[in-house]
């Protein structure tokens, strides 16, 4: 059988998530019935990882099995014109027959975007999360350094999933504002369970001036959830980017 | 009577435009629904300009005469909580009786932005205007110079509207472009009807290479609307402020 890579955007407003569930729509769920639909076959899709209701993607990575003789390039356009216009494949490539969208992940970046302003906002809501009170942005980027590195990160870790290990390598953590627009950018080899949420809403402990950067490195020694700041709402959340080895 | 100025945001998707019109939804009319619940008046809002349906706001002003013993101030929350979350009222200051939102307003500042790539887009679809092929965005920002100063722009006008004069004063034109998206802000003293989006799409017929940033001058000197460009979607318009002499 042929395997086919897509690399994905979407906007996670409407959907429960990426993965297939019974009770509502989600994103896997839905390409699936366009593949059907141009396939004629019953293909289970391969995501890169599970992304949460409202989260959204600018480079999710999927790959799913096929006898279909459609030549890879094609899918992008076939499945576009199924799919509602809040899914649009960015691109369809045929890969070698062991590629596995998670299991092949080296990587994944990002991004989570906040509004820093008092006055509720009209323009953006699904997009943006809003905080009130001025935001100390240069302490948030102070701390953003602490946490770049391998560590274990079980303090950063919603309940409810399991995992061999909580140990995590960070490559890059960096915030860029504009306006009152802070976004702060985040690449590592893989994430537990509302991990970039978690470090999102530590990071705000920081620019309310309830830690110091420096006690970053205390709260991941610590290991304890509580040490650590709120999962941050999933609108301000968007998988950037998933990295593979020796892929286009 | 008291007069009381407002700054306000507005995502415009889902209305008819700014002015009250019979036969829908409009920022204007919602506005006015929640200042009768406030102040148990029926009051006329005077805003600075007609802006159409799909169009944004960050800084649209409005002004108003009330008997209302309500402080200014609170005229900004006691709006917010009546209105639907994509209109929110930014500011509510009083000023002297003869302020008119429109009649006093001394320029304005428009933003259009543009997402240039051949895919679909599944994100902020009600915000950017989708254009395929490649953009020459250095010719586009060449092409900007042309257009500021004092000219007669009645080629850059959608017939259905009166004015005394189409000449008009634009005092920056300018392109801020980062990954894809190409930012454009105009500042002038007033805009004819679609003036901001017409210039838009003749920036597009540069970008395109169909003509060269310096025929600018001639379409200008030619007045003839069907040498200047397109009229551009109404979406990725945004009106970002509205200056007025001695006002905060």
């Amino acid at each position: 059988m042929r395997n086919i890579k897509l690399v994905i955007e979407y906007d996670g407003t409407n959907y429960l998530g990426w993965q297939k569930q019974n009770n509502g729509v989600t994103i896997q769920g839905t390409i699936e019935e366009a593949l059907k639909e141009v396939t004629k076959e019953e293909i289970d899709i391969t995501g890169s990882s599970r992304t949460d209701s409202g989260v959204h993607a600018k480079g999710f990575v999927a790959n799913f099995k096929t006898n279909s003789r459609i030549p890879a390039e094609r899918f992008r356009e076939a499945l576009n014109v199924k799919l509602p216009n809040d899914i649009v494949i960015l691109k369809s490539i045929e890969v070698e027959e062991g590629f596995h969208a998670r299991y092949n992940a080296e990587g994944k970046t990002y991004s989570y975007t906040i509004l820093n302003r008092d006055v509720p906002m009209a323009i953006g809501k699904d997009y943006f999360y809003q905080v009130k009170g001025n935001l100390d942005v240069e302490e948030m980027k102070k701390a953003c350094t602490y946490f770049i590195g391998k560590h274990d990160f079980v303090a950063f870790k919603s309940s409810g999933s399991s995992v061999k290990t909580t140990v995590r390598t960070i490559s890059d953590l960096h915030i860029e504002n504009f306006d009152n627009y802070i976004k702060i950018f985040v690449t590592g080899d893989g994430f537990l369970y509302n991990m970039v949420r978690i470090i999102v809403g530590t990071l705000l402990l920081v620019g309310r001036g309830k830690i110091k950067a420096k006690d970053i490195e205390r709260i991941i020694e610590d290991k304890l959830r509580d040490k650590a700041g709120m999962c941050v709402p999933a609108k301000g959340l968007v998988l950037e980017k998933v990295f593979y080895e020796n892929q286009k």
